[in-house]
């Protein structure tokens, strides 16, 4: 009872859809869905100007892997009306059986590890009307999660102005999604991660030294916080990070590992660091890094954790910035031998813990064989998803940094003229940029997914990180700035707009 | 690379430490542990004032499953040290393929399901000290989150005055960890959930009916939202529940959905309800009600989604029991046919997205074989966790209500004399029971865990939400109070208040 895997992932609606568009003969019409979000993150005292993709590839692998197999059919078999008789006609479970997996769809994606934006397609499913419409559930699930850690991943890492971030946080983080969480931290600016599973399964190094734990169980067996520190640099002379704040960081912590750091440097070796977990993070590492200083180690790292995430790392690097010099130190230095350990805050992207992607039906093929636009009537105009099929451009100023990410028709170069007219996406409001401010511009939706194979390839972890650490050189300062960032621009071209507009007027908004 | 699971599920510094333990002569030192939380989750607004279990059956079956293998000992057999040497010793490896597993390891836990509080052990785990230190990471990720929802539902199924809850977060949950968020919610209050394979796994109906796409997929084809709902109640005439906010919800949707319910009672049918996804939901739910009421159907279902928790369930019927006389319907009748549908603030707990429990050792065997009780040192009084062997006690009042969850010596019993004093967790505050004013007590920790195998019965959902309801029952009102709840008393007997201080004392407090 513990694992719930493989297609029934979803939510039953969807298999009810499903059933009634097979048996309305539309289960193999085609169809698009997009998927998009409608606002940033936002976490009450600051706001997100931007997301990172994560999860797409895992999801892809998925997306190989499940099918409506015998269980899954027999499952849904058994499922029962109130009053008594099959939910599902045997006609549809034979359809599921021999159409039920995702071979037939196909998946154009925004690349993982990439910079979005609030409005514009991340990807867009088009296939079969009743698999499609399945997928929603899962597709969402996957995406939804990742994407919102990769985007705090981000932000820490911002905040953390390039100095080394782990991820901790598996202890608090949401059972096994966790692992899923940790995943999008480390395309979205974690370095590493302390979870050993994670880390093998993606390559990295996992990273952990010891805990409270270790000092409290040789204390009460009658050694001292001192013994416990020799014992560990004994056992890793190369790897020695000691946890100073298990007694007293100043009176017993980092005195007791510079005693420790000068016996492993009598033997040749270099000691790694201390790690404070509790207190007055900036205070204590001021006067750590001056008792540390005093006895000769400038290099050892410094790292921090406890509750952390961007805004306590920019808090503390500002107050470490401004008080260094009047305790003797170089900002410089003591802010860039600190490591950030980021757990809780991280891994629930606290003060938004949810990403809200949505995946909306925006055009469905016509008996003709050609593809009708569609939206939903909603009574706020916010939100209406652009309609059809379309492709998303990234557009470059002059300055090299992104201007817009422009949604337009399928068929159309929306830089073709001297002049590009640009229109929001829910108002009638538009501006125009010239060609010759355009220094650069690229299509942002791949074919990733289609029959039945993730067509992706593969990236791994380091390309997913390349991608994002472009995308961010390339993202305006404003829109980057951790409290209330600059709104990047999402456009509608003309011609998107005016399908927009002719829709909602048909369906008499 | 999508799949990361097992026994490598733990935090690094969880080896890092088990080498030092093992290389010390100490990894099969007797250790125990206890898990716990400091504090109830406060959601800004509103707080909890009790904790509602869920997690212990799928980490027990975790537990049973799981060992450091053949796989397992080659990955960490690669690992690397900076300088390139192995990080774990071969002897290490061979006593980890020998004895990683948890079968020497001993769990008492409160049962699944029921209530807990802030700062009594929810479980102890005794067992050698390497193998309980490797646990603290996959036992606190596969508790907190399922606890921290099953928290969350409790509090929505309390707003929702016993109406059928829906949980509906598959969509924006935490990966795969949305089916362990959906079991807490099953367990805590939810009545059944949207997500087919936790439906499955546990023997639920899975619920769903459609989404605003079936409605757009046919209007975009030519047909109308009537033509829509007449094919859903074709398909499902016994099930027909009709989501009637894509176009209009009173203008429209209602209108449709009563034509279609008319149609299916000339055929004998009975229609089960609509479903409001959007817009003011007290308003809709009143004018919904209304149009309903005049066509017959006092008695269909009214179903509520849309951002739904505790505190706008609790305002929504509010508003229902003020305004309905107003409207000419009968306030009790309308709320007792509304159904609400939540998603993400539950699947997120949101608010509060991490609960803190915490792993801390508590005591570790003497070479006599006693057992030493242990704290640690810290800087903050309130974190000092309650030392040694221990048991947990609940007492109830002459009301039949529980009155103080006490933490005794493991060989005394509390309640055998006239009196019980008892102390605050963290300060030297006590107070006096009459034996007299006790109705009855009870030992909260039952084993749960031994010789490799789970001992808690493997209960189902109906137990478990048994064990809820009647904890629930027995809690004062003041306790379950949505928003500044009463603080129920934690306590610790005379003995236990004894050993904490006489440890405090020697460790310099």
């Amino acid at each position: 009872m513990s694992v719930v895997s493989g297609v029934l992932e979803t939510d039953q609606y969807q298999l009810v859809m499903a059933q009634l568009y097979w048996k309305e003969g539309l289960a193999e019409r085609g169809a698009q869905f997009d998927y998009f979000f409608r606002r940033y993150p936002d976490y009450g005292t600051h706001q997100a100007g931007f997301c990172v993709t994560a999860g797409l590839g895992w999801l892809l692998g998925w997306m190989e892997s499940v099918r409506f197999g015998r269980e899954e059919i027999a499952l849904l078999a058994g499922q029962r009306t109130v009053l008594g008789s099959p939910r599902f006609d045997r006609g549809f479970l034979d359809w599921l059986a021999e159409n039920g997996d995702f071979g037939s769809i196909a998946v154009d994606a925004v690349p993982e590890g990439r910079v979005v934006h609030a409005n514009a397609p991340i990807a867009t499913v088009r296939g079969p009307l009743a698999m499609t419409q399945i997928l929603e559930t899962p597709f969402l699930n996957r995406l939804n999660y990742p994407t919102l850690i990769a985007t705090k991943a981000a932000r820490v890492d911002d905040a953390a102005r390039g100095n080394v971030v782990l991820e901790f946080g598996l202890r608090r983080g949401p059972h096994t999604g966790a692992h899923a969480g940790g995943w999008g931290a480390l395309i979205g600016g974690a370095d590493y991660t302390s979870n050993v599973a994670l880390s093998h399964a993606v390559g990295l190094d996992p990273k952990g030294t010891h805990a409270h734990s270790l000092v409290q169980a040789f204390m009460s067996l009658g050694w001292t916080e001192l013994d416990a520190f020799r014992k560990f640099a004994n056992v890793y002379p190369d790897e020695c990070v000691l946890l100073v704040d298990t007694v007293d960081v100043l009176q017993s912590g980092v005195p007791n590992a510079i005693t420790v750091f000068d016996e492993l440097r009598a033997n040749d070796r270099a000691p790694v660091g201390i790690r404070i977990d509790s207190g007055d993070l900036a205070y204590l590492t001021i006067q750590a890094a001056r008792q540390l200083n005093d006895s000769g180690y400038e290099d050892v790292s410094i790292v921090l954790s406890s509750d952390l995430d961007e805004l306590v790392i920019w808090q503390i690097l500002s107050q470490l910035e401004a008080e260094a010099p009047r305790y003797g130190l170089d900002a410089t230095a003591l802010i860039g031998r600190i490591t950030f350990g980021v757990g809780t805050r991280l891994i629930t992207s606290h003060g938004d813990s949810a990403l809200g992607g949505v995946y909306k039906l925006v055009a469905i093929d016509d008996l003709e064989g050609g593809s009708s636009p569609t939206i939903k009537l909603s009574e706020t105009i916010e939100k209406v998803p652009v309609p059809g099929e379309k492709k998303l451009m990234r557009i470059y100023d002059n300055r090299g940094l992104a201007t817009a990410d422009v949604i337009a028709m399928a068929n159309e170069d929306p830089l073709d003229g001297d002049r590009i007219e640009l229109f929001h996406p829910h108002r009638e409001v538009s501006r125009t940029i010239e060609r010759s401010e355009i220094s650069d511009s690229e299509s942002l939706l791949a074919r990733v997914f289609a029959g039945g194979r993730r067509l992706d390839g593969e990236p791994g972890l380091e390309e997913m990180r390349d991608r994002r650490r472009k995308d961010l050189e390339r993202l305006d300062p404003g829109v980057r700035r951790l409290v209330n960032p600059h709104i990047y621009h999402v456009s509608l071209t003309r011609a998107m707009k005016d399908l927009q507009l002719k829709l909602m007027a048909r369906l008499g908004h």
